[in-house]
This record gives structure tokens, C-alpha cells and sequence, in this order.
């Protein structure tokens, strides 16, 4: 149904992806004033922060997953998908070198849902509260005309010492990540074209034994409480950091434009897991493409002093890909063929056209 | 799509129907422990709280709205739809007897909406922040495959001497509301009513003139802000609470389950407008069902102990209903012929049959 009356009071009509994601954010929050004292840091960031007094905060961040957009019941088996929308928070709280203690859960489901169903879905996440030692404190269950819509709120311990935003930045701090990018990329196009190939010939068998790792970097993504809390025992400060769940590029960019800093990375330090590298392949796209591109690998980027290198080197898992530079540099990328490549951010999921 | 591969390895397939939300949310949430030393009241109230020590809580509430659920854009305009979904959050936090003060909003829209639309719905958004005194610090924007759907996490400052949950209710206590009931759902029997003769004959003018309160009930609630501060300026402590989003009888069977109490409320005391009685009797519809079961009226019901009597009737606006009696007595409603019915408890949505 079209918003009617409302619509036709109005004499323009911008589409929304005249914006884009981060730019309709910006539009419509750009007036916003924080007024509570206890209102620590608002939109904009991973997470919002409050003052809880005493240098503590408390870490929010929410995110909400629609079938159709975000999962597709013919290949998310509902124990992962409850346990992904967990995750896929924690990340947000984890970016802000906090703790995440609790979550809510408000779930809109239509009657194709069965209570046998939605124990699947809580299963998982419940299982992914347990093995992240957060607690389900509350939530909703509310209908739907169409589909399931899955929105979490998690809730973090951190403090004001601590806390890392992607403004901090500076021109000679080193740019990390915490481990490969451009799997759960790939893996979503091999279980998309597995799905097309069985819609077309349901009695086949789908092909996804050979690339375990891309599916369940797709179907099942952890978040990086190792590396929050190998920061803490080494007592290392980010300056900056930032989840990668919209590819490289775009949380680049977000670091880039909050620091007012600019990154150059070298292509050929970008870490892509082998898996990735040959499915990428096989499907005709350039490795460094899903990994700059790409979204929803949840690992963390970060900046850190020149100082600190000798820390960095030693933390686990840990890929060192490029410099904080000048902000006149921009966001760029120096290729394996030994040229400077602009980069471009394009994380976000266009808005569909629907009714 | 049916959610295949997962269902099809189920032996067992219970419509959610069968255990109604709330028994849903029992049935998944029943083995849920909290390990968090700050998980201070979890699932099963308003909103759960998390300790900040020193006898301070942070209470937190979540609540999604869908469209065509509960809200249809042929007759809410984006600004009351905006503010609305801010109030019946922050009305959980009030049912706590805590003070809201920061919200988060996570948005899911299809591309029928404009920038123009969006930047309506954030008015009212900000609208209701403004009134409320409470700040957006948070949340997303991400697409949806048909309509839109809000959901919004509010969260409150309270302390744990003054915290009010269902549990306290005793036998000998006095029920009251803050305000009318049934004024919502007539609204929106009201707007239903004319948008069905409205696509019939597009040409006809809408007749709401005559009840702008119900249209306003039903489009434009308030949260009972001024109950929470008259609490705190005269020191009075309920002994339960609860918001009434589902109507009457289901809150009162919330606080007599969570409170192993029974509550016996007088059908002349039960305040219903004059626009309500009227509109009701025209739908055939006896205007205390609307109180009892229509929902959506955002007014407080709460118990207070007989010795705090006085202070009650002191209180603006607040309407004593009925008594708080032995749990053997049930939930039950003294008629105006002088007898006693059994309440059933009708208030939630059915989930809708769904794709």
C-alpha cells in the first residue's frame, strides 16, 4: 500500500538511494543534540555510549536482520541465523574495546513459523549467548505479514580510558585487521547460485563440501572478543577501530572521514583465506574485490601508534595492511601491480524496490 | 519461501497459534538463566534492569512495529507514526517507575519511501524525543522487501529502592488506572471504518470530525509521564505495574500470575469516555470490552497498599478500580448487574497467516 495522503502533501519525492545508507542516516540525524548529561557518545559510531559516572560506560548498539534482505530461509538453518544476529552485535560493542554483557531480542515472525521453528532459532541464539557470556535479559515477539524480522539491542560494559571510536586516528598509525576478508562474500554467492541451481532442479545435490569455510563464515560468523581482550592483557589502545561488516572500503572510509585522516593499504597485504582466493575465482571476480567489497566478515579494523608495533606483532591472527596518512591522500589502495588505486565504498545494500 | 531443509528434518509442526505470544515467549524463554552479575530482572516485566551498583539501575525496554501489523499507511500519517513509536517504548520504562532517557532506532523500509517520507517519520521521532526529554543515540537504517518496520530500544535510569515491577501486588491492595480505556481501539475501529468506505468510493470524505480523541488515542498516545513524577514527588511506591498495551484484562492477568494474587475490578469504575461509549455502541460493541480488551492505551495500571489510600485520591487523573484478593479468586470483573465474571485475557495479535 502506498503511504497515501501523507506522500501527497509532500512535493518532492527523493528516492532513497539517491543517499545511499550512510547518507539517509546523515540526513535525517544531522540535527540531533544530545541533551542527557548521561549521554556519552550518540550516532555515528559502531555503538552509542553512556555515562554511567566513575569512568564507566555502558556500550549500545542495535541491528536488525530481514528475510528477504539480510537472510534466505532456503539456506540459513534457523539455529545459525539466531545465532548470526547475536554476533553480528557483539561485533558492534567488541569495536568499541567494550565487554558485552547483555542483549534483547524483539522478533516479528509470520504463522509459517512453527513453535518447532522458533525453539531452532532461540537455540542458537542461546548458543551464542553462552559461548559469549552475555544474557538474554528481554525482548518481543510480535507477527508479521510477511517473513521474519530479527532485531537485537546489546549492551556492553566499557569505560572512558578505554573506549575506541573510529575518530582517533593519526597521520603514521598502522592499519590493521584481525583476520581474512572477502569469505562470507564468497560463500553467500556459492550458496545462492547451490539455491538457483536447485530451484531449477530440486533433486540435485547441492556442492558446498569443498569450501566449508567460506559457508560458515556466511552462515555462521564469530565476533573478536580475542582481540578485545588481548588489548586489554597487553594494554594496548587502538586509536581507532571499526567492524567490518560492509567490506574493507566502506569501514576505510568510515575511519578516514571521522579521523579526517587519510589510509593508503597495500592489495598485497590484505589477508584472503586460500578458500576464498579460488571460489573468487571460479567465479569470475578479483579476490581483493570481495575482500574490499564484499561485507559481513565481522573481523575488526583498527589503527594503532607507530609505537605500539612491536604489541601488534605479537597479537594472534593479526594482519598489518597499511598507513594512516595525510587527508589529502584520500582512501587508496596500492595494487600488486604497483599503482595507487582510489578506493570506492560500496558496503550497503541498496534499498529494494518493494511495495 | 517455507523455510525448507530446516522444517523438513522436524517430526513436530505447532502453529505458534497454539500457545498464543505470550505462552510462546514462556515456552522459549522458560530455561533462560542470567550469569551476569548485572543482569539485575531479566525477561517477564516492562523492561529488564541492569545493575550499575551503588543501588542505580538502567532499565531497558525493546518493542518492534510492523506495517500492516500494527500500523497501515493509509490512515497514519509518518510524523504520529514516528512519535508513537518512541511513546509506547518509553511507556515501558515509566511501568518500571523509571526515567527514560536515551532511545536507539533501528528502521527496515522498502524503496516506496521517500527521503521525504523518512525525514516525516524522524519529526515525529525527534518530536517525541524533544517532549520526552530523552535523547536518539543510536540505531540503523536497512532495507526491507515490502513495508517498514520499527523497532526502538529505550532505556531509563531507576534505582533499585523504587523499582516497580508485576510481582508485588498483596492481597488487600487497591487497583487504579491512570486514565480511560478503549479509546485506542475505538479509534482504530474508527479509521478502519473509513478507510474500507474510503477504496470503495474514493471520492468520499473521511467522517472523523466527531471523535478526535479516539483518532488522536489511536494515532497519538502518550506515555504517563506525570504518574511516574507525582510517584516520586509524593513519595509513593506502588506495589505492582504494568503498561497497558494488550487492555485491561491481560495486564491484570500479568500482575496476578507474576504476583500469585487475584484481582477483582468493578465494571462502574472502569473509565471509559464519553466518545468511546458512544462510537462503541454504534459498532455494536459494548464499551467495556474495548476497555478490556482493545489495547493500545499506553495508561498505567498499578497497585498501591490500602494505607496509601489518601495519596491515591490525591493523585490526578487516576481512577481506583477494584482490589487485589486471594489468588483462589482469579481474575474477575464485578458487573453493574452485580455479578461476578471470569476475565479472559484476549489482548495479543494473532500471528497472521504469512508467507
Amino acid at each position: 500500500m502506498e503511504p497515501g495522503k501523507t506522500r501527497d502533501r509532500m512535493t518532492k519525492h527523493t528516492d532513497v538511494n539517491t543517499l545511499g545508507e550512510f547518507g539517509l542516516i546523515d540526513h535525517l540525524t544531522k540535527d540531533i543534540k544530545l541533551n542527557q548529561d548521561s549521554s556519552f557518545l550518540g550516532i555515528g559510531d559502531d555503538a552509542a555510549a553512556i555515562d554511567l559516572g566513575g569512568g564507566k560506560l555502558m556500550v549500545v548498539s542495535t541491528d536488525t536482520m530481514v528475510e528477504g534482505i539480510h537472510f534466505d530461509m532456503m539456506y540459513s538453518p534457523l539455529k545459525h541465523l539466531g545465532y548470526k544476529a547475536v554476533v553480528t552485535n557483539l561485533s558492534d560493542i567488541y569495536a568499541m574495546n567494550a565487554h558485552p554483557k547483555q542483549i534483547t531480542v524483539s522478533i516479528a515472525i509470520s504463522s509459517k513459523y512453527t513453535v518447532e521453528a522458533l525453539d531452532e532459532l532461540y537455540d542458537g541464539i542461546k548458543t551464542a549467548c553462552s559461548f559469549y557470556n552475555v544474557d538474554l535479559i528481554g525482548g518481543d515477539m510480535t507477527s508479521s505479514p510477511r517473513g521474519m524480522i530479527i532485531s537485537v539491542t546489546a549492551i556492553g560494559e566499557g569505560s572512558m580510558d578505554k573506549l575506541v571510536t573510529r575518530t582517533g586516528a593519526k597521520v603514521g598509525d598502522i592499519v590493521c585487521v584481525t583476520g581474512d576478508l572477502g569469505a562470507a562474500y564468497v560463500g553467500l554467492q556459492l550458496l545462492e547460485r547451490e539455491k538457483q541451481l536447485y530451484m531449477n532442479q530440486p533433486d540435485i545435490q547441492p556442492e558446498l563440501e569443498d569450501s566449508p569455510y567460506l559457508i560458515e563464515r556466511q552462515l555462521k560468523p564469530e565476533a573478536c572478543r580475542a582481540a578485545v581482550q588481548y588489548f586489554e592483557k597487553s594494554n594496548l589502545l587502538p586509536t581507532s577501530m571499526i567492524d567490518i561488516s560492509d567490506g574493507l572500503a566502506s569501514e576505510l572510509f568510515h575511519i578516514a572521514k571521522a579521523s579526517n585522516v587519510g589510509i593508503i593499504v597495500e592489495e598485497a597485504k590484505v589477508p584472503i583465506h586460500d578458500q576464498t582466493q579460488l571460489k573468487a575465482l571460479e567465479f569470475n571476480i578479483d579476490p581483493i574485490t570481495c575482500a574490499l567489497n564484499g561485507g559481513e566478515d565481522y573481523e575488526l579494523l583498527f589503527t594503532v601508534a607507530e609505537s605500539d608495533l612491536e604489541k601488534v606483532r605479537f597479537m594472534p591472527d593479526v594482519f598489518i595492511i597499511g598507513d594512516v596518512v595525510e587527508p589529502a591522500n584520500g582512501v587508496k589502495l596500492f595494487s600488486t601491480g604497483g599503482k595507487l588505486h582510489a578506493m570506492k565504498a560500496q558496503g550497503w545494500n541498496h534499498f529494494t524496490p518493494g511495495e
